[in-house]
C-alpha cells in the first residue's frame, strides 16, 4: 500500500524504494474498471485514467433517453469504486495519444509514464462515412447523448400540442429508431410504452397514443445475433407494443425532415441512431492493426502484437476465440478480459507463470422489448420468451449493477412504473430548456 | 369539463358553446401550479404556461448542486400533476410579453388570449448591476444551473488532484459562497459536508477534507430573517461544520481568480451567487409599477392596480399584509396566493362575493444548516435548533414534495446518506464532460 493516509502535497508512492510497475488503465468502462478492482492489493501502481468521473452502465443508458431513470441511478463514481484500492489512483483526463517507444500516456496538460498499458476505452457510434446525419440522428453513448434524446422525444410532443397544423403535428409525432440491434430494439419499444402509458393522458389536444415509431432494420431481422426463433418473437413483440418493423431495406437519407427507407420518406422530427459502432482510436495511438470498425488486433493474452506490455480489451479490442471467430461486444466479455488480464499481470509481476490464452464464459445473452417482454439464449437447447425472460432480464441488470444504492432505487423505480404505468424522469433538460 | 377524451385534431373547448372564460396562468412554480390545481372542475379553461415541462421544488435545488439528489427526484412533470383536472390545459412556452389592450399573452409563435392573467413567474439572480460577475459566480435557480455549480464544485476536486502547483491546488480547493441567506447557508454547509464526508477517502494526492469553504456575508449575520438567537446559533454550527463565515463586508471583486472581500484577495476556482434575486420581467410585460427588486405592485386582492383582470402572485409580486408590511419570498406564501387567487376566481366566475383581502397565514419558517443542524420560528416563542429542527425540516420537506414516487426516493436516499455519510449524484455531466 503506497498511500495510508492521502495527503495533500504527498505525490503517491513517491516516497518506497524501489520503484513499484506502474500499471496505467485507459477508460473505466466494464473491461478496465473490472481490472482496476481485480488489481486492488496488486504489487504494482495502478493508474486509472477516463475523461469522466463516473463509470457508466451502458445497458441501462436507453431507459435514460426514455424518461425512466435518471443518470445518476445508472452511473456511479469511479473514485468510490475503487476507494478501498490504496494502490489504485483515479485521474480524470483526456488521452490524446501514446508514445510507445517512451512509454508514456499523453494527457493534455500531462504525460503518464506506464510499464503496463491497458486500453479499455470502448466504442463510439459511426454513421458509416454519413458523419452529417449525426445532428439528425443521435446515437446513444454517453449520458449526454442520452438526456439529448429524451428532450427531444418529450419536446416532439410538448411542441405536437400548440402544432395546428395536420401534417406538421404528425411529423412531430413520428419516431424512427434507425437499427435493429438490441439497442434500436430496446429504444423503440421504451418510446412505444411512453406514448403509449405514461404519456396517455397527458395532452389535451393531441393523443400520444397516434404516435408512429418505426424500427428500421437493414438486415432480415431485428435482433440478429439470437437464433431465428427468437428474433422472430422479439419481432412480433414489437408489432404487439405498437412499433411499426422494416425490414431488410436501409436507410438512404436522413435529414432535418426525416429518413427514406428504400423508396419511402418517412417525415419525422425525431431519429434516433442504434445502427453502428466503431472502436475509439486506441489503434492510431499505438499504430497496430485494426479492423474495419477500428478494433485493435489482439493475441491470445490481449496483448498488442509488438507489444507485450500493451493490451486491449472490450469493445476496444478484436480478440477471437479458439476458432477464430470475433468475440462479440458485450459487457461480459469486457469484464471477463479485465480480470483475466489482472490475474495475468499479476503472474507476469510475481514472475509466476502466466494464464493460458482468454477463453470467454458465455452465460447467455438477453434483449428486452418492452413491458413483460424479453428474449434469452442460455444454449441451443435453453432460450427463453415472454415475461420469464423479462424478469430475468431485470434481475440480471438489477445484480450487475455497480453501488447497492443504484440497485435499491432502480428495483424500487422499476416497481413503481410496473405498478403505474408512469415513468418517473421526464424532464426537458440542457439545450433551449431556458 | 370540455375534453372529455383527448383526441388528436379537435382544439381545446371549441365544441361547446357559450365561451367559457379563459384563465391564463404564466408560471408553474409554487404559486401558478397551485391555482391551477385549484381551479380543477371550474367554470372556465385553464391555460398553465411554463417555459418547461416541469414543476422544480426550488428548496432542494441545493442538494442538486452538491451531489445529493438528482434532478428528477425534485421535479415533476406538471402535466403529470393536472392530468386529472380537464378545464386544465398545459402549454410549454416562453412568453414573451402581454398586450394588455388586446388581452393577449404573446409566445414565440402564438398568441393566448385571456380573460383573466395570472403572472407567477419567479425571481432570477440578481448580480446588483454586476451582471459581469455571473460567469465566475453561477446562481443557483434552475436544474441546469445546479448541474453547472455540480460539475464545477467535482471538476475542481478532480483537477486539484492532478495539479502540482501548490498555490493552483489551494485556489482550486477553495470554494466561495456569496450570499447568507438560506440558499447560502445551505450551500456552504453541503460543500462542506461532501468534502469532509463523501469525497473523504476518494484521493489519493489531496485531501478533500483540507478543502476552504468560505460564507461570505455582507449584513452582519447570516439568515438575518429569523431572530437574532437563531441567526447565531447557525453561525457557530456552520463553523463546526468547518466553514468560514465572514461577515459585515461584501465582496467588492469577482473575477476568473476569485474573489475580493473588504481588503482580502481570496483565490478561489469555485465561486457560487446566493446573494439576491430580482424578479422576473413581468412588470414590464403589463407596464405596471415595480419595486427595486423588480416585484409588481399588486392590491390586497393581488391585482394588479388598473387592471381586475391581471394578478400576479409569488416572487413577481409586491403584496402586502395589513399593516403595509411586503410579504417574504417563500413557498408557502407563493402557494397561499394561488389558493386564495382560484378562490377569488371561482366567486368572481359564478358572481359571488370575493373573498376578502389576501392574508399569509405563517406556520414557521425554516432553515437547514447541514447534517442534524437546523433552525425553525414557528413564533416569537416557539423556536427550535439542532436535530429536531433537522429532522422537521426532513419532514416538511419530504411532505411537499410533489409526487409520491419523489417523496419515497428522496427519504430512501437522504436515509441512505445518512447511514453511509455517501452521496448519490457525484456526477460531472454537460459542458467540458466529453
Amino acid at each position: 500500500m503506497f498511500d495510508q493516509a492521502p495527503q495533500a502535497g504527498a505525490t503517491a508512492g513517491q516516497a518506497t524504494a524501489p520503484r513499484r510497475p506502474r500499471i496505467v488503465i485507459v477508460g473505466a468502462g466494464f473491461g478496465g474498471l473490472a481490472a482496476a478492482k481485480a488489481l486492488s492489493g496488486a504489487d504494482a501502481e495502478v493508474t486509472l485514467v477516463d475523461r469522466r468521473n463516473y463509470h457508466l452502465f451502458q445497458p441501462l443508458l436507453y431507459q435514460v433517453a426514455t424518461a425512466g431513470l435518471s443518470p445518476a441511478q445508472i452511473a456511479t463514481p469511479i473514485r468510490a469504486v475503487v476507494a478501498d484500492a490504496a494502490n489504485v489512483r483515479v485521474l480524470m483526463g483526456r488521452v490524446g495519444g501514446v508514445d510507445t517507444a517512451r512509454r508514456v500516456v499523453r494527457l493534455e496538460e500531462r504525460e503518464l509514464p506506464y510499464d503496463y498499458l491497458v486500453l479499455a476505452t470502448g466504442a463510439r457510434h459511426s454513421y458509416f462515412g454519413r458523419d452529417e446525419w449525426e445532428q439528425f440522428a443521435p446515437g446513444l453513448k454517453k449520458i449526454d447523448d442520452a438526456t439529448e434524446i429524451r428532450r427531444r422525444i418529450l419536446t416532439a410532443f410538448e411542441h405536437a400540442e400548440t402544432e395546428d397544423d395536420p401534417d406538421k403535428r404528425r411529423r412531430l409525432l413520428n419516431f424512427v429508431v434507425i437499427g435493429g440491434g438490441p439497442t434500436g430494439v430496446e429504444m423503440a419499444g421504451a418510446i412505444a410504452e411512453l406514448a403509449r402509458r405514461a404519456l396517455a393522458r397527458d395532452f389535451r389536444t393531441i393523443d400520444p397514443r397516434q404516435a408512429r415509431i418505426v424500427l428500421v432494420e437493414a438486415g432480415p431481422r431485428v435482433l440478429a445475433a439470437f437464433p431465428e426463433k427468437l428474433s422472430a418473437w422479439a419481432g412480433r413483440a414489437l408489432t404487439k407494443l405498437g412499433v411499426e418493423v422494416r425490414l431488410g431495406k436501409p436507410v438512404t437519407t436522413c435529414d432535418a425532415e426525416g429518413v427514406v427507407v428504400g423508396d419511402d420518406r418517412i417525415p419525422a422530427a425525431t431519429i434516433i441512431w442504434a445502427a453502428g459502432v466503431a472502436a475509439s482510436p486506441a489503434a492510431k495511438w499505438v499504430s497496430s492493426e485494426a479492423d474495419r470498425a477500428g478494433r485493435l488486433k489482439v493475441l491470445p493474452d490481449l496483448s498488442v502484437p509488438g507489444h507485450p506490455e500493451i493490451f486491449a480489451i472490450g469493445d476496444t479490442a478484436l480478440a477471437c476465440d479458439g476458432d477464430g471467430k470475433p468475440y462479440p461486444g458485450l459487457a461480459p466479455v469486457a469484464k471477463q478480459q479485465g480480470e483475466y488480464l489482472a490475474r495475468l499481470l499479476r503472474a507476469r509481476l510475481a514472475s509466476k507463470k502466466p494464464p493460458g490464452p482468454f477463453r470467454y464464459r458465455d452465460s447467455g445473452t438477453m434483449a428486452t422489448i418492452g413491458r413483460g417482454a424479453a428474449i434469452a439464449k442460455f444454449s441451443d437447447r435453453f432460450q427463453l420468451t415472454g415475461f420469464i425472460a423479462w424478469a430475468l432480464w431485470g434481475l440480471v441488470h438489477i445484480f450487475f449493477l455497480i453501488g447497492f444504492r443504484n440497485r435499491f432505487t432502480v428495483l424500487a423505480d422499476w416497481m413503481w412504473s410496473y405498478v403505474t404505468f408512469q415513468s418517473g424522469a421526464r424532464l426537458i433538460t440542457g439545450k433551449n430548456s431556458e
